[in-house]
């Protein structure tokens, strides 16, 4: 008995070894498993998600994003005179290819497939740069960019149109500039050397003498935040900027844009001061513009911008040259029914509008009011030291002042309502073909998808 | 030894209960494991597969799909007393980008980078529009989209070019729809208000008259699926619809397009009737075009179509104005000779071609009548109650009859042969300029490939 | 004691056996585990690298590349007797996509959006074409694709411009073409059916004649490898090859294009050569360009290149014509300083540059001499059996020389400057308005980002 125990003793150590070996080769399996989990290249990483679409390598040193902008309006002219101007209209269709290579060379490439006017055929290329940071206080950036001089070039954040300070501002321009955040984000530059578009525009016509004159524009701006050191003060997200360009600027007379000059339209694009075919921009353009923004971190914001420019114009066919100044400023505040914080890019609702589960979205109110007022010399007779356009085609000056309500259905799609008012000065006899001279009451809609 | 053995058995006991331990250790680990992987965020998912190219999350909320439509064809004028129109041309060269946002906002922005004409240099933004459809009754679609008043606008299922029909009805068109699907999908149907395109036509020019007339333009159809029900029957894809616009159009004397009206191209794309620089649209414009589809679910199909427009024409400087009415009708069918199903979007083949293993795709034969009627008043004196047109120049009636074979290599390539005759009334003095008086039998090839 | 020795053997027995079935359990539900993650469909594979965006199915069948092309020119004149040329462009900016449908059809849809000139708002197709290749001897390529007659067609290996031979041979061009690699790689051809487009040019207006002529053109270029046998010879890489392409064209007196005729320009991009309103294409046109290529796997490089054209061309409104022929050629060489290998697509830097790592990426050295010879009877009046250009506006000659420094920053980012100059004959009276007929200095430089 004892002898057979002890063998049946030894039998089950035996088993238990066998056991043992192989619970010790399923342990070592697993770990082995993990440590190859863990060691593992990580793979790319995709997105498609309310960020936006698009995929990056998992260390973010290559990434491409595929985004989108579709801007649907209606503008319904209520009160202003001229017939037929009411229409549905592709405001901005673009499908930007931004991204990363190499780590810090991060690039752009917006085209826009629709916009602007009426017109659906509009092909255009908006951005195309590449920005290369190689330091938080240095970094530089060339190709065809947002303009530093104003401070939201071709777009708004408040309101569906842009004010009359974008007017008299540059839009896109091509060249290299220089940025950086310096004193611990005190301060922010921008200082560029550009072609030196005339105001308001994107594109450089073959034609254009802008691009041709051998001149080059020096264009900036300083932004200082002069409370981001007190993190939970209301004033830390104060800014206060200008921006500013200097260059000289040569036309020849003929077609707009190509007389290195640009005419003025009205918030609703209706074209309110022509500079004709006589004069062109002949000599040196100077451009400033101060700003102040406030997004406090609550509901409300406040954006407040003034814009100057001084203009050597041949006034001519023998190109006698003036100098002429235009002024515009405006003021605009937003406050957020749905008490969610308004930041700079907009609004991101609490809950999304949902036909099912009852959201609603958030819903932000914005009041502006905007001026601009045009060299009084420019509708002067030449021979009496003007510029000599005439005064029944052309405003003087303008006002507006609009309300809107802006619904953020979530963070891609938003409506926007806009109704304003503009009051001008000067054009005592309006024409259809030029319009807008009497006052333009205008309602806007934009339905917009971003991603 | 008793006590031996009992030490023994003890150790035993010792050995396993550590083993069990480590076991339940190893088992929970591995539980804990699949417990993650189940809770786990589930990551995008990515297709690269005949069904196309994009990403998705994994919940389909946010999808995005690159896409590509390639057509190469080749046209081959054989006997019609014109020179020189033989030609390679880009048909269509589109990179559309689809996908939806936030659940239930779908998008499609389609560029065209070449197409239309022999010139590959045409860029042009062919669809940009977002739809949301809140309940399967309830839709709507904003933006520019294909117009619901043809069957088939800007494309045909069965053969290389359009037939007559498409014509007379619009193209691509710009505002805002409504959409759904009514009593168990027995109706669909959709209701816009649109800017209102001249026949055929998909681009709006800054200076066309009906983007500005300040008049919108209701457009729609109701389609019938009345055996939808019957699963099983050979009627249940069988569709019955009915398009429909009406609304005011201003044209301007001098262009094409700008005068509010469209010329008329035959099947081969030749000009055949033009309009003219004195005629423009100057008052309502109403089309109506009943169709009929049956796609029986077997490798036969057959699509009918009629199209009626009646015009009011200003037909002299002096703005006398006159209603015209033109209408066309087609009617195709195919059938499988390879025994796949037809379906509305084209042939799934069993085998894709391949040189290697010898599989062939699939094969369709297709035919097609199609006629014109031009109202005979557009060729009679103004004098006479006519529009004035020339005779010579411009066809009164047209009756066409084509053959074709479709080639399906696989589900993203295809190459089609038509063989197509055209006879024409009217125009008795045939031009090279105008060309395509006498009747015109085309030869044409196309290489589609999509993704 | 023995009977309760017994019983603990039996249970401790028991026990065991429960381990080993929970532990076979484990070892076999890790099987299943292995087994299942063996067997799963592959999942699409995305690429975010310095090898570029793009993802693909695991065995990819299927394929999609989404890839830029950025670059950025500064060019100044340094001593040309024409005033304000210089100029910041967008030189060209592309998006293309490119891959792989259902195993073999490869795509490549490029538009450009901006480029050429300095204007930033062309947006054209440069490239859209379908390549199957059924066996390494024989694939088809249709659509619009670089042309097959000079060896770097639009671009250029070591320069930042291409040279003189690229102005007599064409760009892209639509049709048509086989290719296929014959005898283990020794030759390659392509043999082609196009349009035939004029020289260095790339698109077709909807008037030009030479898509309407009825007529094709054969264009084509053998590709010899004479050692490529010979694995680790430095001639391993040596290619020698002859392009050629013959047809007709037919112009219309009046613009440059539409008379199919191609102006001719400076390295530069400076117009130095016009045929004028008068003159249009009318007859055969002949071009044959030998060249050679050698990346011996060392940091040296050269290529050299040939191009010789013969084309009918009417010289008055009788339509009186006569032939002319012009030639063209370069040689150029490069070295990489850093010692990487040259290559045909440039150097892959050992290091790349960086602020902080102290890298520097690669630098090479390039040189280049290339002529024009324009056929003197052009500039000799047609009563004297010219074809009675000015000789005062129109050069005879060109010889021109540069140096450049091409700094690879990584695989992605690269910096050229180019230092060149053309010492003209002919055109004796240069004009502000049509520049170039001085020597023409310029230093170029170009910032360039591709993914």
């Amino acid at each position: 008995l004892a002898a057979s125990s002890s063998d049946e003793i030894e039998a089950l150590r035996e088993q238990i070894r066998q056991l043992d070996q192989k619970l010790r080769a399923l342990e070592r399996k697993q770990e082995l498993r993990d440590e190859a989990a863990a060691t593992a290249a990580k793979p790319p990483v995709v997105t498609a998600a309310a960020s936006g679409f698009g995929f990056a390598a998992a260390d973010k040193a290559f990434e491409l994003r595929i985004r989108g902008l579709f801007q649907f309006d209606a503008r319904f002219f209520l009160d202003d005179g001229a017939p037929n101007r009411d229409q549905f209209l592709l405001r901005r269709i673009r499908t930007p290819l931004t991204g990363t290579v190499a780590g810090i060379y991060e690039f752009n490439i917006t085209p826009e497939l629709g916009g602007g006017t009426n017109s659906s055929t509009t092909v255009a290329l908006w951005d195309a740069f590449v920005a290369a940071r190689f330091s938080p206080a240095f970094g530089v950036r060339f190709g065809k960019f947002p303009s530093a001089v104003g401070l939201e070039p071709g777009s708004n954040r408040h309101f569906i149109e842009s004010p009359f300070v974008n007017s008299l501002l540059p839009n896109r321009d091509l060249g290299v500039e220089f940025f950086g955040t310096l004193t611990d984000g005190l301060i922010d530059y921008r200082l560029g050397v550009v072609v030196g578009v005339p105001n308001n525009t994107t594109n450089f016509g073959g034609a254009s003498p802008d691009l041709n004159d051998g001149d080059r524009t020096l264009a900036g701006r300083i932004t200082l935040h002069p409370f981001t050191q007190l993190k939970d003060s209301p004033f830390a997200k104060l800014s206060l900027g200008v921006g500013f360009s200097h260059g000289n600027e040569q036309g020849v007379a003929g077609a707009n844009l190509s007389n290195g000059l640009s005419n003025v339209t009205s918030q609703a694009q209706q074209l309110i001061f022509n500079y004709g075919p006589t004069l062109y921009a002949a000599g040196t353009h100077t451009r400033i513009s101060p700003s102040a923004e406030w997004y406090p971190g609550t509901p409300f914001s406040a954006v407040a911008e003034y814009a100057h420019e001084e203009q050597d114009i041949a006034v001519d066919a023998t190109g006698l040259t003036r100098t002429f100044e235009n002024t515009a400023w405006r003021a605009t505040v937003g406050y957020v029914l749905t008490g969610e914080e308004a930041t700079k890019s907009g609004v991101n609702p609490k809950t999304a509008f949902s036909v099912g589960d009852g959201g609603w979205g958030a819903f932000e109110v914005v009041a502006r009011v905007s001026g601009l007022d045009l060299d009084s010399a420019l509708t002067r007779p030449v021979a009496a030291g003007g510029a000599g356009l005439s005064r029944n085609n052309n405003v003087k000056s303008a006002f507006a002042y609009g309300l809107g309500l802006n619904w953020y259905l979530n963070r891609s799609a938003r409506f926007l309502i806009n109704l304003e008012n503009t009051e001008y000065e000067g054009a005592k006899t309006p024409t259809a073909a030029i319009g807008a001279r009497d006052d333009e009451l205008v309602f806007i809609t934009r339905a917009q998808l971003t991603f």
